[in-house]
């Protein structure tokens, strides 16, 4: 890891070997810009991506990844900045991903990245990365996991993933992360709607922010009695109160997180998690190839899209394609 | 079309094949909930939804779909009642999708249901249902598009699709409606917010909603200078001012519904969009048979998952599992 990298790489062509060669070359040497160019080929869907996996085989280092979620203004990425420097203090190196799945843009998320950057710019082991929403939904969600398989090849171990935004978010970090931190405020409006979204099932661990602020007992009190709620046995949400502006409270957050680490390790739960994943991806990526595969033959066969058209039948049109355009 | 029908159908054996015969009978016959039962079959993504659609081959029927979308608060819900409400007045039966794509759950949206449907609650030509977004990202626009059809099979040829919620929702409107009605209000916040997700490129029409009160001609002037900024020539969304609550707008708003499909109709774009769609919707067929039978083959062969969680090599498995398990 020898320089900082913000940004899209350019675009050469990666269908020819010898630049796909060279990239790998890099990335195991470890060129952080190689590890950038890789990212920005899965976020773009490129088809590449599947001889870079062939490439990489051998380096496959599963990374952890801490998944921090809220609404927007709990001061989520305040709090993800304070574990950055902290992580830093013992000389870890750390990749942030901030993606944002409501968003099919990445005009905002580059912004973002120059506005956070600035506090780790010249640090070359801090790696910091977004990711906005292209093309269908779910897509996010694929790269995110590839981005995350290429982070802990590369040798980035602590892997943050910060959602930006609003919405299904929670839910698609909480599929990702080993361990999910969602992000609360004492504003009382905040934490009755995130247990109405069904929060508790994916929290691993609670963070009331703004712990400064009027309110945050009870938002804690509240909190806790509708933890008292969740199904018993196994993990129990510990409730962390940060100042993250003040840096306040970030080591016994830090502290929850690596706590939940050692209940997942001696339950055989993070095996668990791990194989389950990894099999979602799995998924995942065979349908990508079902759709791209689908869409190319009703672009090459108009006999087929005419019938598809008459007859209103997507079932029996995808089931012939998958039976007879396999090997495309 | 005989009784309003609301909530979730019983459970009897869809595998068995005189139940579906049965239950397609009812559907062609006009009982409305025949109709539901199989809008939850699509919900659930029930396998037997693959025997129904071949079953009804012949009664593919389009309907119109208007989609309604905009932030929390600013009266969607009660635009859509009014358009209802003016459909009815003209006889024309008319289907109302409620769809929530930010919430896995679906309590809050049959709880909807029962609110919103009071004023309709006696009129047999009016039929509403909510959809959750059960399961795994893009589901519940794939089980959108199979109600949407179903809704047309039955009968309906006027369907509307209103987003619950935020966040990605207004580009899964886009995707499924013919016409697509974004709602402001004069709060300056929401327009320029909206602006920022791209929403210039999926309205057909904006609507300024309460219209009474204060910034609104403010709200209209600022909307329509950004319109400005859009692409020339083709649609140019025109702005609709409403007060929901008392009826007020709501001729002028059909009005531009229908001006809308009739430049569709002049300018070959709706054939090209239904085209577009049932592609898409075919595609979205094949991720979900392609991603049932990858998990399926990874359940059932120890030795294959083995295998991925060593290498970590989601695509060559996917590949494989595609390659041989195509009779599934």
């Amino acid at each position: 890891m020898t320089t900082p990298y913000i940004g899209w790489a350019s675009d050469e062509d990666l269908s020819d070997k010898s630049n796909q060669k060279d990239l790998i070359e890099k990335f195991r040497s470890g060129d952080i810009r190689a590890l950038a160019r890789m990212i920005t080929l899965v976020e773009r869907r490129d088809p590449s991506i599947r001889q870079l996996e062939e490439s990489l085989r051998d380096a496959h280092k599963p990374a952890r990844v801490t998944g921090f979620t809220g609404a927007p203004g709990t001061g989520k990425s305040t709090i993800v900045d304070a574990v950055v420097a902290l992580l830093r203090k013992q000389d870890t190196p750390v990749a942030v991903l901030a993606t944002d799945p409501n968003s099919p843009f990445t005009g905002g998320a580059i912004l973002g990245d120059r506005i956070r950057m600035q506090r780790h710019a010249l640090d070359p082991k801090v790696f910091i990365r977004s990711m906005g929403a292209r093309g269908h939904l779910g897509g996010l969600s694929l790269a995110s996991r590839e981005a995350i398989r290429l982070l802990g090849s590369f040798g980035f171990a602590e892997v943050i993933l910060e959602t930006v935004g609003v919405g299904q978010s929670e839910l698609e970090v909480a599929a990702v992360a080993d361990t999910t931190v969602v992000v609360l405020t004492p504003n009382l409006g905040d934490s009755v709607q995130m247990i109405k979204a069904g929060i508790l099932e994916i929290a691993s661990i609670f963070v009331v922010n703004k712990a400064d602020i009027e309110g945050h007992a009870r938002a804690v009190t509240e909190l806790r009695s509708m933890l008292h709620l969740a199904p018993k046995g196994g993990w129990k949400p510990p409730i962390v109160a940060t100042v993250a502006v003040r840096g306040e409270g970030i080591d016994e957050l830090w502290e929850a997180v690596l706590a939940h680490r050692r209940h997942l390790e001696t339950t055989g739960l993070a095996e668990e998690q791990a194989a389950r994943r990894l099999r979602n991806e799995t998924a995942e990526v065979a349908a990508e190839l079902a759709r791209e595969r689908t869409r190319r033959a009703l672009e090459e066969d108009p006999g087929l899209s005419e019938r598809l058209l008459r007859d209103g039948t997507p079932y029996r049109t995808a089931e012939e394609i998958l039976r007879t355009r396999v090997d495309n």
